[in-house]
């Protein structure tokens, strides 16, 4: 092929294959190149009359690119620090020498935003152009129209918006991706993005262990979650979770999900927003729980052995199955827009912190196809920062204001229920106790001023006298 | 004066003078220096007749100490990445042209440990010795008899041993000082027991809250504490918080805790407790809710906003009064068992990827006089450990197991009673969530990784297979 290829990608794992493809279906000449050389061949072959064009060497792979050359490195980053070095530098080293000014490098891994800033401040010292592009969806979303989240310079955005834009997945019309901002902000907003995820689908399992418990056979439990992609929870976690649950193991005939292991993995993207969480001092505490129960859960020995030793209450749920259904529907419902309020505090914390000019309302429309989260619920909150651009919190918009008014009984009932049974509902909980502690105009904090002034002469403020005044009482002595 | 100093101590604020008299109260002669010299000269004049030394520079200051020099730092420390630097900093590398070697500096403030560990280092380095000691107890401890956690060479800790344990507080005839592990041991333990006070804190307000919205006078609360410091509950944190309900304010009359602003400041060491247990994926969810609820409280403005906005049930406690107190001391002292599992969970996950060889039993021993964490319930927790240094979780000790299974109960009625009533119990939930999990033998984690497998292909694992062999299911399609 004499042309020169419109797109580059290097690295074809799973997802790396799926996004050639998905960017050839738009009408792009694709090159491909992969370390173990086989690879692209096999690939090659096996999909003939697509204009792609395989490469066995780097300067090859180069050469064979339209210029600005626009590059996409798909490689597993592992650096967790802007110190570390990892695959993804080990290729943009090799391929600096063989680039000409303005070409474009895209890291569209899951790297970590800080690793992100490095490589973009590098490159752009080299005379090139760098974007940190988070792409969700997984294999089916890379293939059909994944949700991605580029950062960079907008100048180098307006470059591969027409590529960006054309593979992206779409919802009423509008493509699933947006210039998230400068740097590293792109690669943040989908390490968030994975945050969420983590919540929403820990508040799917602590859902469905209660439905457990209270004796629902797995046909039921998917019949529930059908019932709920319906309705104001419809989303692609909770439509795969009633088709994980319908599934029957072709060997035992048994609903596959009861012979799954209760031992989650994780792969980092989680506990790097909690410690970015720490470090802004921001509240995600369903996050958190979620975190903390993949944690427990794969300390599945220890929980064995202590599960004859703790003692507990006997599950004794009387509840009306249908009634349970709908109060376990708006405990999921209210628990969910807290995770998405604390979520998108963070990004809003984060993003004025760094001046990335972040546009709330779009972040959450381009998740609305695409990605893992990808739910309806996403519109209302487009609609909400639409409406309302300062918005100081999620919960604060009248949509959802509403919404947690009508579901914040039944949301107290499920957790009430679930902790006199016996059944841990950690990112329920926390969530409830997000709602309840913001919405308290006076918190018992004041006796925790009293005991820093007590112990460390902290000093305090007092509620008679104008903000900023600190006072400091003598306290007795205490002896022991 | 001719003779030579015993001891050195840099930085003369309330805690540095304060550790200083407490030194010179044991027959120990100690020099003093301070940056603003009139510090020095008001101090030395404050307290005649007693063996003290005040220096106007450095040079003096070090020329005045015995060899090899016990020099004390005691300036705030503000470095937060081993890579910053800070007054600690600034006064070593002023020292180090005026010492000899196998001087002893010690760094007695709150230094983040791996700030310690480079400081170990590079002292060593220059043929100096190193000790970073956390040490706890405010400001009356460090005058009465602090809890010291040094950490450094255990040849440097022979050294110290006499002065450190002269001056430190004693329980039972032992001194609350032991020689917690190399390096940065010291300063983490001392930053852990930190976020274990964070904890203990918050417990005891969320006891409060109940008390409060259940219509107790200010009063009947300071009474309640105060027989509680009768039992169980015994602890310096317990006593303080009783007294400071007791305390009227002199200018109005009323109970001074009811003036005092409901805004918990912080300064830092709770989040390094977070980030490092994130970094860790150990679980400290009481901890943490700990921190989330400091830094909830001071986001006053917009939770007395929010509180016009967003709904919940009207308080109403109809509880038995006595019996309410009874169910609120169980649910605290559960609570409290669980911090301090978690705590030392992390203890102990950091002293072994460390290579630290910490006791556990014997941070406890150190912790029951001096902190301010002491507490009566730290004998059983030594006990635990001395009984079995390989308890994998402290709930599993016959003891605290048997208090667990008795409280249980109460626990749940108080964490379910709050959340009916919208009084937010983020850490009583939290530590209640944590044991639910733990004595789980199944988890709905099972479903979390079909929903993995489904979008990402992650594979699992199965309970009819050998342990370790992965599986993978061929999901359907899912369209949209």
């Amino acid at each position: 092929m004499s042309k020169k290829s419109d797109f580059g990608l290097i690295g074809l794992a799973v997802m790396g294959q799926n996004l050639v493809l998905n960017v050839e279906s738009r009408g792009f000449q694709v090159s491909v190149f992969n370390r173990t050389t086989s690879v692209v061949d096999e690939f090659v072959a096996k999909h003939p009359g697509k204009a792609l064009v395989g490469c066995h060497t780097l300067e090859e792979f180069v050469q064979s690119l339209a210029t600005p050359r626009k590059i996409h490195i798909m490689v597993k980053s592992t650096a967790v620090k802007d110190t570390d070095r990892d695959a993804v530098d080990a290729v943009i080293e090799q391929l600096i020498p063989l680039l000409d000014k303005n070409d474009i490098v895209i890291d569209g891994g899951n790297s970590f935003y800080q690793t992100t800033e490095r490589r973009d401040a590098y490159l752009t010292e080299k005379g090139l152009r760098f974007i940190g592009a988070g792409v969700s969806g997984g294999e089916e979303g890379a293939r059909k129209g994944p949700s991605i989240m580029p950062g960079g310079p907008a100048s180098t955005w307006e470059v591969m918006k027409p590529i960006f834009e054309s593979i992206a997945a779409k919802v009423d019309g509008e493509p699933c991706v947006i210039h998230i901002g400068p740097g590293g902000a792109g690669h943040y907003v989908k390490m968030i993005h994975n945050g969420i995820e983590y919540g929403d689908m820990q508040l799917i399992c602590e859902a469905y262990n209660i439905f457990k418990n209270a004796g629902f056979t797995t046909d039921e439990m998917a019949a529930i979650f059908n019932e709920w992609n319906e309705g104001d929870l419809l989303s692609y976690l909770i439509q795969i979770s009633g088709k994980a649950l319908e599934q029957k193991d072709p060997e035992t005939g048994k609903p596959i999900v009861e012979l799954i292991v209760d031992k989650a993995g994780q792969k980092g993207t989680g506990q790097w927003t909690l410690l970015n969480a720490a470090e802004n001092a921001v509240v995600i505490s369903t996050i958190n729980a979620a975190v903390e129960a993949r944690i427990l859960s794969s300390q599945k020995k220890q929980r064995v052995a202590a599960s004859t030793q703790l003692t507990g209450p006997a599950v004794n749920i009387t509840t009306d199955k249908k009634e349970l259904v709908k109060k376990v529907h708006d405990a999921l419902y209210a628990s969910k827009i807290i995770s998405y309020a604390q979520g998108l505090d963070l990004i809003k914390t984060m993003g004025e912190k760094k001046n990335w000019g972040l546009d709330l309302g779009r972040i959450a429309a381009i998740w609305r196809g695409g990605c893992i989260i990808r739910a309806k619920f996403l519109n209302r909150i487009t609609d909400a920062y639409r409406t309302n651009s300062n918005l100081a919190n999620l919960m604060l918009d009248p949509f959802f204001k509403d919404v947690l008014s009508k579901t914040q009984q039944n949301w107290r009932e499920v957790v009430a229920l679930a902790t006199l049974n016996g059944i841990p509902v950690p990112a329920f909980s926390a969530s409830l106790g997000y709602y309840d502690s913001y919405r308290a105009a006076r918190l018992p904090a004041n006796l925790l001023q009293a005991q820093r002034d007590f112990f460390g002469a902290h000093t305090y403020e007092r509620t008679d006298k104008p903000e900023g005044q600190m006072f400091h009482t003598e306290w007795p002595e205490v002896i022991g």
